[in-house]
């Protein structure tokens, strides 16, 4: 059976848990608090050497980094399909679902907010002005990609696909770092649309195992 | 004609300048100075709203994301293919870019070091640590991801991927920062190799028309 080893507040794992969703998938839910540092401990270290989460695991397979793990689902549980198989459509998915995963989550995701207080001595403050500007960037950006590019209820037509993957877990982030998101009225309708949908609130981090305030 | 808006020194316009040249492809140069910030002069935010390089134009294309640019170029001009059909072959290539293009260089880039000098006010000694950290800790990823899963001169095989597109601009980067690369010998070894293909050579900075000290 498949394994996701995953945090429930970990918007990467988040991402993975809603295209598990979407293609109707059952798997193990494996959690490893990464408040505790547990992906740092040396067995997990071992299946991992990223030492981060999710990672998949089928049989032999241990797979990290979300966007690949997807893609890798997409290709091997193609029902429904995150990824378009037209080369220009998939060109606009992949662009705005890397506006995320590369312009803005990295920058702002826990452990990074950590070298900043316990190395550089930033305060709460200074840590919340960091979230709020990458937010304020990359939102932007996204906004219009989708202003642009984007058509029907989700972010790319009437079906979801890679990119609400990436934009919905982002959103709840910034949501919970209370960043103004008046000016993303596209991105916030897509979160809204799909928030209302079954995949999406099973995959929410309030649903998961793990999940504690 | 293909244009690429670029900038010499952008690890990421690197990555699609080293894909162009694998497949043969000419382009227009269209160099966009980061030094300058021309990045964010409103003509060029017209085009692209991510404010960044590398953007991609073709006919009415406008394309952004080194990633999402060279999955595009695979799909339109597939001889070679840097990415695999194989779903397993294929995951393994995009796990080790993504290690790179989502861990290590979104947090490394021109952008957030000047955050951090500019708004937290981080010395240079800050800034170098806080560089090369990131360094070890997604270059340790990368050298355990190759040792497990890599084979041949490149990382996957005896012909480059989106994997080597995404290395070769990192290593450089660390290299010009003066990082301590000794611990990842598989790292230095593919991009040694790769270092010595025209392919990769007619990609690099200093190959570049807009490339200065």
């Amino acid at each position: 059976m498949t394994q996701l080893y995953n945090f429930f507040n970990s918007s990467t794992s988040y991402r993975v848990r809603i295209a598990l969703a979407l293609k109707g998938l059952p798997y193990e839910y494996l959690p490893i608090n990464l408040r505790k540092q547990e992906q740092r401990e040396a067995g997990y270290v071992t299946l991992n050497p990223s030492a981060g989460v999710p990672l998949l695991v089928e049989g032999e397979l241990r797979l990290s980094q979300s966007l690949a793990i997807i893609d890798y689902l997409d290709a091997t549980h193609p029902e429904p399909r995150l990824l378009p198989a037209d080369a220009l459509a998939r060109a606009r998915v992949l662009e705005v679902s890397q506006a995320i995963a590369c312009d803005i989550h990295p920058v702002n995701n826990m452990r990074i907010l950590r070298y900043l207080q316990d190395v550089l001595g930033a305060t709460e403050a200074q840590k919340n002005a960091w979230y709020a500007h990458w937010i304020q960037e990359g939102l932007t950006a996204v906004e219009a990609l989708l202003a642009r590019h984007g058509h029907g209820e989700y972010c790319f037509g009437d079906a979801p696909t890679l990119a609400d993957c990436c934009l919905v877990p982002q959103v709840a982030n910034a949501q919970r770092m209370n960043c103004d998101l008046a000016p993303y009225a596209r991105v916030l309708r897509v979160y809204e649309h799909c928030s209302a949908q079954p995949a999406f609130q099973a995959a929410a981090p309030s649903r998961q195992p793990d999940f504690s305030k």
